[in-house]
């Protein structure tokens, strides 16, 4: 099937903002991880959603697949158009249209990114907390069901989507949700939509739930004598219901990274990075109970500081961290490997992946966000090694079996693309047909990001 | 159509727990509400996730219809079969199944109250902290979305739910979620799930996140000149980010209720009723910080205590404030209203039905979960009077428009069930149309609760 027709139709509106150029392609081929380079026909610049539904009607029409494109930073692979067709970027719709400080909420365009919407936020004392390390679209953090370092305190990508406006596959245009804090009227389509990964509509606009700026942040680092000190240690934070802000784990491996990296002074050991929100009094509280519990697990000193600069240098160490360890194989590409267990798994899954890693030709350096019992393996390969790519796939796919095997997920906040379709029949078992069934209602051709998230074929 | 052949091959495996019985027919016919009595063809009581699975199989082989029965605490009609067929009565599936504190979850049957859960979590220092009030079961919680007053604090059912154990419309038995605390392993089936009134499933099991019992609690109440000056002290302690664990208004008429129906001195004025949860030091700081905002808003003294018993009398009273409303005009029936609007349009929405109830002939005390934006009038109607029943359906039809024109929702906590489909269109446009596309894929024969939910006919 040629998608000629319906690209000669899209340059009709468009303009010069249907590109067929080589490196338009070549750079919306590309993924943030391992894939390889898989070109889309084109590339289309919506501005408003009156085009983005003209795209898809033409899309339709012509049977052309669309995918929809953010940033570009997920990390499986999502926005491949493995079929071809037309890659729907929407860096150009990238407007916060309203901060709604009374409510704690702001509706924007998908193409706005987090760094953006915070910076937008600074005068009204509110902030979006979410995130997930790049500095990542809002539609495609949405899409991906996106979560990050605080997710533990404020939530993930479901618990702070409100609502949405979506084109779906026949043109239509829906909204989705209210303002109104809760609701139970009907199915949840918002949540629904949230982490669709575009294979159910193209968002177009979202209204988020914003949060209050905390009037006192405390933050600081330890180092542990081993994981099951470190993750031991976590539990007890949780069981004791001591409010963390994020609480991230990183592994010896890690921390020599770090230290080579930034420059900074790190023991080669496990850590815990870990920060607190709320009143002056209630941080530097919940920092001493920590600290406290630390102690018990024979941890380091706990350090902490309510200081902003030793905070932002604790979190910028922690935010490259995935750049730190790419750097320390230099050339090497990145696996990264994404299982969430639940909590009383954790130091179970961490210590057979390690034993797993040490065991392969290639470095796994560990890091993760051990308030949700999320982490991942940064598995680092050699690009022109087909033996490292194996050996990281089969460290990969231990894992993802590992994490069903002990009640998890194989993707805790990274999604499905294509690196974890082959899971989700072991995941869901017959649920991923129910999957399958509501795709093909909303989408009965496949238009929509086809050959990701659903049974193929 | 005749559910005859139906009936007949149910009695063949169910036996004594397939009963036609007058009395028992009448008990599923009810509503906590005024909808009228709806005799259902039968009253299923399977005791196994097997046997609901060959009930719809049975069911889908002669087209007989099948409603979901918790505790009949729904206050929209939710369990009323419209359309005759078999009711499937949980209470005998009431078991919790494994709590497991180490990962602070449960998992259970459908028919376990809220309350027996509560009781039988006691030795682990958890909660299951979502309260609707009633003792519903939680199979009925999660099937309406249900929240109540904690909701500002520990969110709503949609929060709450890790996993289900659902039987779908054919037969088939899925597993939606897992124990990880996060995934973003494809679109989110638990999430549809939660809200979705029996359309799409039957839950056979739900696993639901715990929270601790909170070291220290504080209470207390306090009395404002008007209802503006109790709704902007609710804006001012959300911005200022004081976390509360609950916070209810009540109005000078529901006051009147209490005071009359409890016996306790209160005020004939608006009322806001708060609680925070922490540790004994930021509970007492909340309380005084709290406190601050009051006097700031001319209320009376804010008076707390952390007093286990002072505590309990004071939520006692707020969970029998719909049996002191009741009470308040003997031999009245009630007409719920539920409506939830953006923070910044509670007072105007409060004002404004105020201001419909009075120039209305029947009484309608208001109070409700204003952290959320969600309040009720308990519209109070003569049974026997069709005018009654009539200004009532005025008042909260004219409720569900005002909810809408401000960005809100028709209903925010109680589902659609019968009394609120009539506003889906208006408050979903398109996107209903898109929920009766769900609806079709996975119930084609739509047997599972017809008549709700989803566009008809």
């Amino acid at each position: 099937m040629t998608t000629a027709p319906a690209l000669e139709a899209l340059a009709h509106f468009l303009g010069e903002r249907l590109t067929r150029s080589k490196s338009e392609l070549e750079l919306h081929g590309r993924s943030e991880s391992h894939f390889p380079l898989t070109l889309p026909d084109a590339v289309a610049y919506p501005d408003t959603v009156e085009e983005v539904a003209q795209i898809m009607r033409v899309c339709a029409a012509h049977d052309c697949p669309v995918v929809g494109w953010g940033a570009g930073s997920s990390l499986e692979g999502h926005g491949l158009a493995v079929q071809g067709g037309v890659v729907v970027d929407f860096t150009r719709m990238n407007r916060v249209l309203q901060i709604r400080p009374a409510d704690m909420d702001v509706t924007l365009q998908p193409g706005v990114t987090r760094e953006a919407l915070n910076q937008e936020l600074r005068a009204t004392g509110l902030m979006f907390p979410v995130d997930p390390g790049a500095n990542a679209t809002l539609g495609g953090m949405a899409m991906t069901r996106a979560s990050g370092t605080t997710a533990v305190r404020y939530g993930t990508m479901r618990d702070n989507v409100l609502g949405l406006q979506v084109v779906l596959a026949d043109g239509r245009v829906i909204r989705t949700g209210t303002r109104a804090r809760k609701s139970s009227a009907g199915y949840d389509l918002t949540g629904l939509l949230v982490g669709s990964e575009g294979t159910l509509g193209l968002v177009t606009e979202l209204t988020l739930r914003l949060h209050g700026i905390p009037e006192a942040t405390s933050a600081g680092i330890c180092a542990f004598p081993d994981m099951q000190a470190a993750v031991t240690a976590v539990m007890d934070t949780i069981q004791m219901g001591i409010p963390m802000a994020r609480i991230e784990f990183v592994d010896a491996a890690t921390a020599r990274a770090f230290s080579s990296y930034a420059g900074v002074e790190m023991a080669e050991a496990p850590h815990l990075l870990v920060e607190f929100h709320g009143s002056p009094d209630s941080v530097a509280q919940d920092a001493a109970r920590f600290a406290e519990i630390v102690e018990d697990h024979g941890g380091s000193p706990f350090r902490w500081s309510a200081r902003e600069e030793e905070r932002r240098a604790l979190w910028a160490m922690r935010h490259n961290g995935y750049y730190a360890i790419l750097a320390s194989r230099p050339g090497a590409r990145a696996l990264v490997t994404d299982i969430c267990v639940p909590i009383s798994e954790l130091a179970r899954a961490v210590e057979e992946t390690q034993a797993d890693i040490a065991a392969s030709p290639i470095p796994g350096p560990i890091l993760g966000h051990v308030g949700d019992g999320n982490f991942h393996a940064i598995l680092l390969i050699d690009p022109d090694s087909p033996a490292d790519l194996e050996a990281a796939k089969a460290l990969s796919h231990r894992m993802a079996e590992r994490a069903l095997a002990l009640g998890g997920t194989s993707t805790g906040e990274h999604g499905v693309g294509l690196g974890k379709l082959a899971y989700m029949r072991a995941e869901h078992g017959e649920g991923w047909d129910v999957m399958g069934e509501i795709k093909r209602a909303l989408d009965p051709k496949g238009l929509l990001n086809p050959g990701k998230l659903v049974p193929q074929g």
